[in-house]
């Protein structure tokens, strides 16, 4: 498995334990992307937030890893995917989605959209609801965390606008055929569904049997 | 047109001085945020940087609008589509991407993706290569500001992993019929391809003559 890194002597503790520093520090990142866009400080203000920031970042990368974050695993088969820009719990970028699997074999989330996902006024971007529908429905295909299936096609139906706010996403496979995996999902607000998906998901070459 | 706001007597000249002050803010948190998914700092340096970051949170959070950015005019007409999470200067998820329009009826982006946006090792998520292409088509598909057009339909063909680092985008119209734009476009990196997208983008009822 290219790029995914078993982390030697790394134990289920452990990831609590570094789960407790590095989440809550993600999180105070995502509010200050919010109070970024939202601002009306004035230049002193501004000059004085960004001179604070620039020393939290520079705290942060006195000790970094080497690019990317990337899928992390511990000896006790624990997986990590706290970079991801849609589920990552260390990426202030991701909502971040939590994916529930029910035993029906159906996957949702529950999540809240803000002022950072915004496209036309008031609403979520329709490269955002792409972005949680592909995630979802890869989610749907990938039949263990060893075997992951990518993306091949993905179609969106952009039936209206999705409000910002609480929001709500679901998918499920509709048919497998060999290394392929169907699935089709939609994103849904407190009225009814705002946008439908339908995708082909690949195993990679490298996880074939 | 809803929620678009003309910001009475904000002049071109106002807009320069806005860019000025809040432009390297969100860049200086894009930093922020690459450095909040790669670090190893521990606890106690995690914690001083949090809690500067949370102050520089409140610093802005002193003064700020309502609700989402949404897009914003001047009275002369400048458009500021700053909290869009494609395209945004103000909005830190934003790489940005910065759209040129071509003559010819391209239009086209080359932009950098790091950290932030990675799904598989190395790779650019699935869902934020829909994204860039999402909002790209919609730049193609939208004939000016005044009349934007919405995405009906987004069809994206993964040909192969997009990795992370420096990529190129690029779309145009290739029917119009009424209200409906067709575009086609597709993402690359230096070696070529690897995103197709095609897009059936809808003129908002509000905005039709």
């Amino acid at each position: 498995m290219p790029g995914y890194t078993h982390v030697e002597g790394l134990r289920s503790a452990d990831v609590q334990r570094l789960r407790s520093t590095y989440e809550p520090l993600a999180e105070s990142v995502r509010a200050l992307i919010d109070a970024t866009i939202r601002s009306e400080a004035d230049a002193a203000e501004v000059a004085a937030a960004k001179a604070e920031i620039d020393s939290a970042t520079a705290r942060l990368r006195a000790k970094q890893i080497d690019g990317a974050f990337g899928v992390r695993f511990t000896s006790d088969g624990d997986r990590m995917p706290w970079g991801n820009p849609a589920i990552g719990i260390r990426n202030p970028i991701a909502p971040p989605l939590v994916i529930v699997k029910h035993p029906s074999g159906v996957v949702s989330t529950d999540f809240h959209l803000g002022a950072a996902y915004e496209g036309p006024p008031g609403q979520v971007h329709g490269g955002i609801v792409a972005m949680v529908l592909d995630h979802l429905l890869g989610e749907v295909a990938a039949n263990d965390p060893d075997s992951p299936r990518f993306t091949g096609t993905l179609t969106i139906r952009y039936l209206r606008a999705t409000p910002l706010g609480d929001l709500h996403a679901e998918g499920q496979i509709t048919r497998t055929d060999g290394i392929k995996a169907y699935a089709a999902g939609h994103l849904s607000d407190s009225e009814g569904v705002t946008a439908e998906a339908e995708g082909v998901f690949i195993l990679p070459r490298w996880a074939r049997g």
